[in-house]
């Protein structure tokens, strides 16, 4: 069977121009990853009718199904629309319900419905609406030469919203699929090529329908499998021994298995554990709590935080001795030590993690550069601290704070 | 002048299969943007030889420049190097330098050089090497056939360093430029099809070489003014007429000009007034704080916060009534008054800001269904709430709450 071949067409100068990053692309490819349809290629191009267009002749001649985001806006440097019945040699013709829906959206907003907005209910004459709920702009279905071509607005939960709801059943229901797998491993604590040359030989000899990808970034390297099959049930055993041996190989480095985040895991562990945890931050200021918060029910097990930017909030809210900044400085072991400990206190949780560091770009010294982090963990029986140095600039080096601090939490929960 | 057109291809299944998103182009586009370079298409594809070479065929067609990036990594996944290589129909020769440079970056890392990483100084042998200070792979620059090719990594601080110590000055010395220059205008508190309506006039009497896009975000909606010219000085003045016009039009909905982000402009004004801030988030659960200490500088107006994600904490640390509580329930204007007022007291700053939601999935109520989100900013002569209702996921609904506060914290400084 041959395989769905999709490219995904995203239009908008600003995207071009950088002035916004494109995220709605890797969301589709994972969601049409999902159902077996393979991403061929990509595009971003501007809101300019014959960019549009040529896009479109290539992207026919490679893919089956083309979706397309962005330039659906009410305003008049959107011209997708009206490209794409130019393309498809139709006239736009009011939508009824796409109107309706208009006019609720803005009876529910208590706002007028504006001409300009009104005009967004007349589509090509060929396309079978999509409903947004979320939006102003329908989404448009077109069937063309044996091809599906799907446009959507580009505001992303717009878009996700239409994906979910309609069109990723649609596209279900109109091809017949291969069977593709991807299995992820999480690991943390290892650079890239000292992982490949621990699994190098296994590597070499893995059966041809199986790919590994190695996926770097901060908080680790991500490791995917991607198996391609006719039967799934045999496809997933295969991948299933694959996923074994890895973790024979490299198990003390991997978190979890799947599109896991590290403080999804911290979540998990607590909650199988029934432990709670408070934070102190300094140089992460909140960043570790919004990670540890961004987890549906983490109020379960996060109870709260002290945001010590100030050295007196460190002395008056987090009971820090004067004396331990005076002797080691607010950037030290000492320091992070008494604000693990005394949060876990303050707050009542079994444990407490803190962080303070130079995130930079100022504020460093000769014997503490930009990038000196510390970091502690605390719990009834211990407390651990490290100093850690990371400096490639200050939205990293928080990040990288955070990280390393949740593993380390991780790795020394009771 | 012929503007000079670039194209930007990103490689690695990683970006098709959305196991990543691609930041890297938004960035480069930015970066070419500014020295008049203007981008032409984007393409994201596969580690797939056919695939890189018929993209860099299609791209030769459109463009003069062409930036790829990614499939350099020292594992056997990555064959951009060794297709570059083929579509010239050269060879791969040991560049000592490069080889230096790596080994002096494990040196640095204390850590011995792996055959996989000693391979990476290998180059085609008609390619420039560019430097890589802070990874393994080098950077490479090609010309042929009259147009330009450079390869760098995928690994975004590795590119952006690359880019602004070697490839950027060496594209403005081999091309002669046209005169690209872009104005920005943040808004907020309008949507993108009012404040349209509010623009139609004054748009419809644009010169042809002034653009305007509507770049619509969960922030607000930013304006791009974009001018081509011949000469800096008279565009300059141009755009600043068009700029003075738009401001006139809209002045209450405009917090900044150029690329500054809210959070900026909040650190602007509070420097600018010498005044210091605390924060008591609940539903945000350090969004906020990490918002405002993201900005550089931030520790000379952010004293700390106290994070209440539990009741008692709000109760012990923020001294928040039991009784306000009990009447109104944790999520209300009154608690989150108590919350604004009380954190400014007790980290002793001139403007105390607090939050409290029901952020969701779960916890919502019959009468405070999830997506009921209160805020309040308090000072020494005034404290203000307000109570919203959001409702677009977690995440956003989380991002939205905190934008929102931040607005009305510019709002409201004394």
């Amino acid at each position: 069977m041959k395989p769905v071949l999709a490219e995904i067409i995203t239009i908008g100068d600003e995207i071009l121009y950088g002035q916004i990053v494109d995220t709605n692309s890797a969301w589709l490819g994972t969601e049409l990853g999902k159902i077996g349809v393979r991403i061929k290629q990509i595009s971003s191009i501007a809101d300019d009718a014959e960019a549009i267009t040529q896009a479109l002749i290539e992207a026919q001649t490679r893919a089956d199904l083309i979706l397309i985001t962005g330039g659906l806006g009410p305003t008049r440097d959107d011209i997708t629309k009206k490209t794409l019945a130019e393309y498809f040699g139709v006239g736009l013709k009011l939508d009824q319900r796409s109107l309706e829906d208009v006019a609720d959206l803005f009876q529910k907003r208590g706002r007028e419905l504006t001409e300009l907005n009104r005009q967004q209910a007349f589509l090509p004459e060929n396309c079978t609406p999509v409903r947004n709920h979320l939006g102003t702009a329908p989404g448009m279905w077109f069937e063309h030469k044996g091809k599906i071509i799907v446009s959507m607005p580009g505001v992303p939960y717009e878009m996700m919203h239409m994906m979910t709801e309609t069109v990723l059943p649609k596209i279900q229901a109109s091809f017949e699929f291969p069977v593709i797998i991807h299995k992820v491993i999480q690991t943390i604590g290892i650079g890239e090529s000292f992982l490949a040359e621990q699994l190098t030989e296994w590597e070499d000899a893995l059966p041809a329908n199986i790919k590994l990808a190695y996926l770097p970034h901060l908080a680790g390297v991500r490791l995917r499998l991607t198996g391609h099959g006719t039967n799934a049930d045999e496809l997933e055993d295969q991948l299933l021994k694959e996923l074994t041996a890895v973790a024979s190989l490299i198990s003390k480095f991997i978190y979890a298995y799947g599109e896991v985040t590290l403080e999804e895991t911290i979540g998990m562990l607590l909650n199988a554990r029934s432990l709670t945890i408070s934070t102190a931050e300094s140089c992460t200021g909140g960043h570790v709590a919004h990670k540890l918060t961004s987890i549906p029910g983490s109020s379960m097990y996060y109870m709260g935080s002290i945001i010590a930017y100030d050295n007196d909030v460190k002395i008056k809210q987090l009971h820090v001795k004067p004396e331990t900044i005076e002797q080691h400085g607010a950037v030290s072991e000492a320091v992070v030590r008494e604000m693990a400990e005394n949060v876990r206190k303050i707050m009542g949780t079994d444990v407490g993690i803190a962080t303070s560091g130079i995130a930079g770009p100022d504020g460093g010294t000769e014997d503490k550069p930009v990038g000196t982090l510390c970091i502690a963990y605390s719990d009834a029986t211990k407390t651990i601290s490290k100093k850690l140095f990371f400096n490639k600039g200050r939205e990293l080096n928080i990040e990288f704070t955070a990280v390393t601090l949740l593993n380390l939490v991780r790795q020394s929960l009771p």
